[in-house]
């Protein structure tokens, strides 16, 4: 069978990462180009396949099958609409978009293509592992929920300032991990505050987040979200079940301890990249695989909705102090 | 110097334990008698000393110089004002009572006498190395903290009846580590469910909980409480910090792994009682010798108050969805 | 730069390992045919490449720069000499040979080609980095080491007929991480016993291993091997040095932790090729790499020496009960 | 039931132990004297009890049912039978002696009173639960065993002069801990080397050393023993069954972890009175609790004789470079 045709849209961290994935190291899938005025960056990374300045180009291609979109975040809507309109497969980063009925418009229209949002986490083969665990009822029935995402420091400011504040950017993942988990959620209350950096409070957002949550279930929860961890980035996932807990917990890429006067010292993450390597790559073998297969992507557009919907909710619920319906 | 007189009030599960520590394993303090009304139980517990059945009666002799009381809750605050009376040192199970009035009107009567109440885990080896890193600035200064305690049960329903809520029962720990590390609480948001038996919530009570708190010093806090950890009991904290995080993680009594067919195993602590046995025995060595040497004991009247305050705004909020400034 | 042309001989597990590797996810090499005469098998594997039935035929392409011997052990030394003859790059499999005499021959014959012996444990990133570590200083100078090899259960009686014995083709890595941390080993004593299978010691094998070795720089050692470890596959190493202690051990795949009614419960290694999967793919990525930059490819022909000769030392003093000079 | 009257000998760090235990932490055994001809050192440990010159004062008393013996080495086996002569229980340190006929002889005419040898190894719980779990057949039968200690350095070379060596000093331990879980011990290889402290080397004696060993079961072992943790004191044991393995391993006495941006960092013992606190207080407990019940306690006269036993074997085997047969 004839290898899945990509073309990936954004040359930055992530989308340089999945073309790599695509030169090789996804059976099934294989990069045809990559979209990216900014030229110089895309060479870098296109490995010899051609470097296009915009996706309508790549959307000329006939052997772009799928695309996917590690473009800005404000061209998401805007970009999935264009490969729905042509027919074509969607990968999208996270988030669709910051306006939850623009995102459901774009989404909308991408109804008849095949669509995956980028939460990569449920690709983690320590959180696929809990779901199936959890799924065979090994911790019965889910009573409690913690999920925590540090990051080392946080972004630049300019990327702040167009980021959407810290629940569609960073919780937005613990927000999709609570849902992967424990299904939908009802509602939320958000406390938050700024005490990494004050130029973040300038933007009317907050460095350092929690959350409390409830679930249609029944069930609580807890999301934490904090960016200043200088020991790394930190990611963290307990489940507890009438019958168990569930912990994901990873700490360091390393099976390597040194034994020294100060104690002893394990490495930790010093980054999604690295803490999130596999799943990245697991996430878009999954993505070709499906396509190729006729199968609907998972995670898919209602989990994209859903996400952004809990992380509005979370965002009103810190601006008015008041639990917040989802 | 000689041996510090101590009587202990109430011959429970943990009056049991204080009087064990009291017969041989405190340096500095002795057990002078027991004081149950339910003299067959006590009697197995005084290993020889004699067994009264009132406290009058303890304050009668002269060689009781401290009282521990471990008796039943809606006794403490009467019981706190007569041995104030008579001039005795006491230390005294949490909580001091359910009514945050009443409690401060029997400490105000204790002012002049050294008062510890029972919140064992700033004895905690761990705990206590946890505060002493952060007050040499380790972790710089705190920005975020979780405290957890999962019980493997509810306590019996009678008891339930009586013990005032899961937040002056159970959780008042967790908010004592808050404050322990953290400092004063300023507001906090509480949501709740029951999910473990149905006739708690008949009660109007909750045995799941998750709480959010600010702290004077713009910190945040989750503390989440939970009755049904069927692996035993499970107390964690985590301190985030500018500099680093702290985490007091205990999990099992025994350094021993098995390596199975159905993969690795270790063991889980079964109760408080095995989780905090150390930490037991250090807070009464404390409260003896701050008495012995004129010192105030610690935590004192203030943080018995101010963790009752705390666990009533968490009760509060719960009934009002909204958050409540303690 | 052209991708380096490879051919793998052998299609068996490990040897399928290498071809998948060399269809994408090794930059720079890439797959031009398999040799296996069982074509069924190779087919399977061989993901549109051509099959071979001969080394010979595949000698004759242009294209095969370089040759990846995972075939049956007695071939490796004739095949190696093939392979030098024709001026072809050559990674091999551990062992070279089960004969001191025969390898040297074969690898004396290979010394104008780029050489690297499958000693993969080197490129595992947790035994990397305690060699960088050890490199750096970080725990001084090394005085004592222990490596162990568990292996889930034995191989088929078959395969041990032919595979040399437990140090030659079982501590062969033992005794290649050894020399990876130790540089070289003057002398052995071996104690062996079988305890797993009854038809291991008709071979005049042992299914139980234990080694002290001392190495030249005055350090000592410890190795285990074992057949039968029934949690799976089980492999430690640990470094003592004047200055601390690294251990390399990495137990499962999975960042999870179960904590379920009989305690706390995680994964273990099933076999090789999941604890050493990356290592696999590193090894082989190291050697391309090698190759096409003109440099000795490490670790080379005197590391596969070296090793077979203590291993023959291992054999010997087992059967003497004495000390074995190297 | 009256306590036991308890004499102890030496007041160094093991005694001043010993007899602080005896003052209120063993139930049913009490501290009646102290013996040390050193007065001053021994006034400050004896808590207000009588400071005697000579065990042959302390027999004299009729309160002294049982006596400590943890004088310096030399003195073991002739105190043990004049105890004996006297009709007095008897609790003695390791070693009984460095000679085994002249313990023999000591032990032989101990026969008739309670003896018990201070490996209180056996008495961790740790240890004492993998022998539990042993027994109950959790891991099989024994297959393989490891047994590591490491000290922080060296003890003053004064105390190394009479020590008696590595193997009758240090790895007596882990030689009761190897019978201790896989019973006798039939035949041990030793290599050594002195890599810590030249001066060790000129008593004869090494600083490292490793040991291979068979089991009258048929199992083999590994012993290691080393002078140079920096990073703390550090035992390890490791049993390989026919279903499964047991692990041994405690770290640190505190369940406290700090991220920082060195890694993760945690504590670790720094010696052996805090590593084996509560083993030290159980064994006695258990001697106490034994001599009053009137059973034997264990470890017992055999223990200690096999003991040394094999430790001798071992420094003969280091000697001639040979296996030698216990």
């Amino acid at each position: 069978m004839k290898a899945l045709g990509v073309a990936v849209v954004g040359a930055g961290r992530i989308g340089e990462l999945h073309a790599r994935h695509l030169c090789g190291s996804i059976e099934g899938g294989e990069l045809v180009c990559l979209v990216d005025p900014e030229r110089e960056r895309a060479e870098k990374v296109a490995r010899g396949r051609p470097v296009l300045d915009s996706l309508e180009q790549a959307l000329e291609l006939s052997e772009v099958e799928a695309v996917v979109l590690s473009s800005p975040t404000d061209l998401h809507a805007r970009q999935i609409e264009q490969c729905a309109a042509r027919g074509r497969a969607i990968f999208c980063e996270k988030p669709v978009g910051l306006e939850l009925e623009r995102c459901e418009r774009a989404l909308e229209a991408a109804r008849e293509v095949p669509f995956q949002i980028g939460f990569q986490r449920r690709y983690d083969p320590g959180f696929a592992a809990a779901r199936q665990a959890l799924e065979q009822g090994r911790i019965g029935r889910l009573e409690m929920l913690r999920s925590l995402t540090c990051d080392p420091a946080p972004p630049p400011i300019d990327y702040l300032k167009v980021a959407g504040g810290i629940f569609r950017d960073m919780a937005i993942h613990d927000i999709d991990v609570a849902r992967f988990f424990g299904g939908e959620v009802v509602e939320v209350t958000a406390v938050g505050a700024c005490l990494v950096d004050a130029r973040i409070a300038e933007l009317g957002d907050v460095d350092t987040a929690c959350v409390t949550l409830r679930f249609e279930s029944g069930a609580l929860g807890v999301l934490q979200a904090w960016r200043r961890a200088v020991y790394g980035y930190d990611v963290r996932a307990e489940l507890m079940g009438s019958g168990g807990k569930l912990v994901v917990e990873e700490e360091g890429p390393l099976a390597l301890r040194s034994y020294r006067g100060e104690g002893v010292l394990s490495d930790f993450y010093d980054g999604f990249l690295s803490r999130f390597r596999e799943a990245y790559r697991l996430e878009l073998a999954a993505f070709v695989a499906s396509v190729r297969a006729g199968h609907s992507p998972t995670p898919g557009p209602h989990d994209a909705v859903q996400a952004l919907r809990v992380a509005l909710a979370c965002a009103e619920s810190l601006k008015s102090g008041r639990t917040v319906r989802c």
